[in-house]
């Protein structure tokens, strides 16, 4: 496949000549592999490194127990959630990085379903990412169908599904597989004419596309670390809350990390105030700390940057795929226009998983999608 | 304080000719402080600090998203499992690391509610680790208290409170506190006798205490992995599920990774067999992996030789207290027999937070318990 070989001398000046090129450095992505896979699992920064040793060297072996204050290891969920904030665009204290996505959902569509007592539907999409969907089955089958019922209709069919017994509506941004994006402005305004809640998973979101929480007005965001964030394998999740619901919010998930004043061990339950009641258990420190080192790739780059870039680089990788004689045979399931899909291009074909295994052994590193999607290229920093 | 300073010869030589001397190697404590806190945090070893850079920069760095297969990531939470069951007495199949020990708990007691069709309390006591208790408040606040009623007796009360509406008996095996220790198996056996299902905290027991989780027909157990089991701070915690409640278990706090096909990407959640669906999200694998090294420290050695040492330091570090004329003014809360103690000793002082915090000043890192229990002398593998 001619795509993959050295690029002709116009496309590395084009690289040489954006401004976000130097970012690349601060990777430690492999020469010898192509990675299109960053909507799986993010590259490792010379940063994440550095903290990784730090924490476990320095901070857990020689502080000990006196790094949770030493070394702001209490703190690091909210260090963490404030870096994530200025991302999607979310004012202060209202981010916290915590548990996995699973988790948080659960956390937030319990707390929906709490603030709308005369309400008992949770309404999403029948294409959402699947985890969340099961999430909210358990949910239903935990409270029973009176309380909490999933209903999940196609996606031309969402405006109409939005009725007076719809508690909370949650939607992954964009989708895992083809990449359709929705409009968060658009849709979250049409769920609050309708008293809806609305909680976005911005996991393939984060990190790519220009994100305004604060401005939408969304209730609830949840998302993952490990992706475009490139927080490693498995790295906390977040939760962002709207502080317009923070008086309200009662957060069922309790554990003394959320409580007011963890450390006077008081056998009842007080939460704290706002964004650290989404807190439960103690946090996984080294994976925390090592997200928060990612974060920090961010700083001095804004998202409408990447979110250009990610765009020209697409462009021209469906020209170079369509003028490729071995790879114009693939059909683009993603959309055409670049505003209405997410970081991702994906590709199907009957042969789709042999065509992926193919490239991962030439060590471009793709992603398949049972059961025919074959080939998704993704861009974030890493690939700049 | 004398008892601090270089001990005589006669301390050095019973050290010395201990079969699990050795182990001090295996960690790397500073010289320079004495650490007496296993109890909350366990310190780094060898085997997880390498494994951190290992995984980070090897793993993560190098083979990216391949990982998940090449080096088992997808497997860790079993992996790590399995060596825990060894250590608290289970036989395969029964154990999974994954989240906290507040969210396991909740999953437990989830199940226990479920399988317990006819009954509505969760019975615990008022002194158990508040945020065990917090978790159960949060469930009751969630399912309301028809379904689902907290209920704390003091621990003499006990007994007598196991009745036909008690569907769960929770219980933290050692009081972290003052170390008090419950008798499992008597206990256990009374719950099972009013067909009520056990569920045990082994936070502060796991890696110290001689634990027959099947010999002793727990229903369920979970418990932390950054305390005696050296895994880091916050480590992923555990659960046990015995093999006789499989068939009845449906565990509502779903994840993909406790479907049975997390990659078929099923919108239907079909909860995987046996104790893989108390999995719920992605783990954090940093976290997992360096906890998964730390715990072959125990792969040479017997939990019964760890309490035999952890005994006989404790007993001469009482003699020494008794003996020291600048601390023989605080006073032992925890049990002098040893059989009903965890492995700690605690002791308390209207001064308790001035003296813990002139100890940790002397690089003794002690605990400090609010109001005034000043000193927990724990002793695990480290200490050997």
């Amino acid at each position: 496949m001619k795509i993959f070989n050295t690029p002709p001398q116009e496309i590395r000046e084009l690289d040489q000549s954006d401004t976000l090129s130097a970012k690349r450095n601060e990777f430690l992505v492999p020469d010898d592999i192509i990675y299109l896979n960053g909507n799986s699992l993010g590259p490792l920064t010379k940063n994440s490194q550095q903290r990784a040793q730090e924490v476990v060297f320095e901070q857990w072996g020689k502080d000990l127990i006196a790094s949770w204050n030493k070394h702001a290891w209490i703190d690091l969920p909210f260090i963490a959630g404030e870096k994530i904030a200025k991302i999607i665009g979310a004012a202060e204290h209202q981010l916290v990085c915590c548990d996995s996505v699973s988790i948080n959902l659960l956390k937030v569509l319990a707390c929906c379903l709490q603030m709308q007592p005369t309400r008992n539907i949770l309404l999403s999409q029948k294409e959402n990412f699947p985890t969340d969907l099961y999430v909210a089955q358990g949910l239903e089958a935990l409270l029973g169908p009176t309380r909490c019922k999933l209903k999940t209709v196609a996606e031309p069919e969402l405006a109409n599904a939005l009725d007076k017994d719809v508690a909370v509506l949650f939607l992954s941004q964009v989708n895992f597989r083809n990449g359709d994006r929705h409009d968060i402005e658009k849709i979250s305004f049409l769920a609050r004419e309708k008293g809806i809640l609305v909680v976005w998973d911005l996991s393939h979101s984060v990190g790519v596309l220009p994100l305004k929480m604060d401005e939408w007005e969304v209730d609830f965001a949840i998302g993952c670390g490990y992706k475009y964030l490139n927080g490693g394998p498995g790295a906390p999740a977040f939760i962002y809350a709207n502080k317009k619901n923070h008086a309200a919010i009662k957060q069922p998930i309790q554990g003394w990390m959320g409580h007011r004043e963890p450390f006077t061990f008081d056998p009842d339950y007080k939460n704290a105030a706002g964004i650290a009641q989404f807190l439960t258990g103690t946090s996984p420190i080294l994976s925390l700390a090592v997200l928060d080192s990612a974060l920090d790739i961010f700083t001095d780059i804004t998202i409408i940057d990447i979110n250009r870039k990610a765009n020209a680089l697409a462009e021209l990788f469906l020209d170079l795929v369509k003028n490729d004689e071995d790879l114009n045979c693939l059909t683009l399931e993603s959309k055409a226009d670049s505003t209405l899909r997410g970081s991702q291009l994906a590709f199907s074909h009957a042969d789709a998983y042999g065509i992926s295994r193919a490239l991962n052994k030439a060590d471009v590193v793709v992603d398949f999608r049972s059961p025919n999607i074959c080939l998704l290229y993704t861009s974030d920093a890493a690939d700049e």
